[in-house]
């Protein structure tokens, strides 16, 4: 499969937030006897083995959940099925896709391509979720907005979130809200419970990061099941491949395997946080599986550069609230340390 | 995986145009070498290096061709960037999704899923496409609808049309249109050229049905880059997974295999044509993997449950042009004497 991945060796490829951990061996072994004459076979329409699977993990109803290929699809689906495009009135609650900013970039081209209308909403000093109450207060924020998404933990900042802080929204909130947990396996506490709770409320989530199945595309959403049959309506008839379903089961029998990839990955953000703050770096606490940090001595963009030129890729974004940051993918121990001596060779060179 | 097809042994499913023949020895083999540590990673976006060798099959560039998860995909994404919502006056074209009827029964689902306002034809006698100067006169059709689909050959009739009479419909034709050749390898003729000559044709084409490959979800449409670009901006980022990557790069390095299989199914077809027309059976004359057939006898409906009694599926629609119809999926010659088997036991029942 050529393409997916620059192909220059030694590359330490830090910056889209992947894995470094391959699937289980288990989850493998499940892939690959599944690849037979069946791939001639449409696979079940609505990955129904996989709902009833994830509906026991979190104790609710197959009709609670609905299987994407990839969480991309099922955020850019509750775009299309909840807001209405604009075409007059462009401030009516009906047509706005709300966020908080920064976070998800993903968020406001769903909007566009939709003809709805984006309406960020700043987060709070040090990427804090402001309360209902500063919400009310600031004015902006639209409580019977179409649609709502709130990246937890955030990205890019890495910033988690408590169950109490998105319950006390959730219960302020009265338009959809979509709490978006791609990264939740790597954080202290996850918010599944509130979409079981509020009719309102929906929980995303991916195989993609903490499972390492990017390439195969699954991800679902959890809420009520009025809303996932609303969903079902505007769904591809086979909208998951087979063998993503099959991949993604198999990844449900081996949750231990991956649960102690996490450890690893919170281990080693935890020690990056810290040796990167001795160099002089200022971290975010991350509870995702990347950090977000402002470089020493020189701009963010220069260090994204040089690192480069150490063939070490790390993301930069170049809008105001988070240029002066790098953000930091968690790779193994040993691509954090290849990071470090990089890191520090630049600062020696000055 | 468990639940996409009937459990029931010894069951002969004719009734989803699926390929009686597995992917070649290759393609398997192929993905199951590419189960491994790169599932962590994301998939190429694009699918490149497919548009790459689909361009050169095409004799086009990569720039003409855009990969989908699944064809029915790119049938929706071209509903959402082509047509308008309508709002108010459902009668302009800029809202129109056009197809003859019957045609494949998506059109109107996704007509309606957008806003949009489905805008169904009448196909001419014996299911065949109208000229340009009938359809002229029949005032129906609009020439500058948002969205035209064309399913040739055509399903479910199976009827196939020749590039000439597409190229006519083209030459009249205004607004986008889309030929639909779902089915095209098992024809005589295949307009793929169209795509290329006409800005404002594309053809769509899929891995599902003649390569073997609806588990897998990959489909593509070809035609004038600034049509490509216009759906590029709507899609999904990583809209095709990896290991469908994988499967359709490798079906494309077996096509003489494929081809041998297209060749055993129109002769399984042609033989059934004439057994069951042997029968009392009215069969139209198919291009397709499948027949429209005219049971002697009694109603199509109860045939339907009849074959169903002695485990063979096939499909029975219940609007009314083809109601009097089953449509009988090909599968392998052992498949087609069992049918055969069946509808003599049946009509010697009376």
């Amino acid at each position: 499969m050529p393409g997916e991945q620059p192909r220059i060796a030694g590359l330490i490829k830090l910056n889209t937030n992947e894995n470094p951990y391959p699937p289980a061996p288990g989850v493998l072994k499940a892939v690959r006897e599944a690849v037979d004459s069946r791939l001639r076979l449409y696979p079940n329409p609505t990955a129904q083995a996989l709902r009833e699977r994830l509906a026991r993990l979190h104790r609710c109803s197959a009709e609670n959940v609905i299987i994407g290929n990839g969480s991309d699809e099922l955020l850019a689906m509750a775009v299309r099925t909840f807001a209405e495009p604009a075409t007059g009135s462009k401030g009516a609650s009906r047509h706005r896709v709300q966020y908080f900013h920064p976070s998800y970039s993903l968020y406001p081209v769903l909007a566009e391509a939709h003809g709805a209308v984006p309406h960020p909403v700043p987060l709070g000093k040090g990427f804090s979720i402001p309360t209902p109450t500063s919400l009310r207060r600031g004015g902006m924020w639209d409580f019977r907005a179409a649609v709502t998404f709130v990246t937890t933990p955030n990205a890019p900042s890495g910033r988690g979130f408590t169950t109490r802080e998105l319950n006390a929204l959730c219960k302020a909130h009265r338009g959809l809200l979509i709490l978006d947990e791609a990264y939740v396996d790597f954080a202290r506490e996850n918010a599944a419970a509130l979409a079981l709770r509020h009719p309102h409320v929906m929980v995303a989530r991916t195989f993609s990061k903490a499972y390492s199945l990017c390439f195969q595309r699954v991800g679902y959403l959890m809420g009520h099941p009025e809303l996932i049959d609303a969903l079902h309506r505007t769904r591809d008839s086979y909208n998951v491949n087979g063998l993503g379903q099959a991949a993604a089961l198999a990844t449900l029998d081996h949750l231990p395997y991956y649960r102690k990839n996490f450890r690893r990955i919170c281990a080693t953000r935890d020690r990056l946080t810290l040796a990167l703050g001795r160099l002089g770096f200022k971290v975010l606490p991350s509870q995702a599986n990347f950090l977000l940090a402002e470089p020493p001595g020189f701009e963010a963009e220069i260090w994204l550069e040089r690192l480069r030129a150490r063939k070490i890729l790390v993301r930069w974004f170049r809008y105001p609230e988070v240029r002066q940051y790098l953000r930091i993918t968690i790779g193994t121990e040993g691509e954090a340390t290849a990071l470090l001596k990089a890191v520090r060779a630049i600062l020696a060179e000055g």
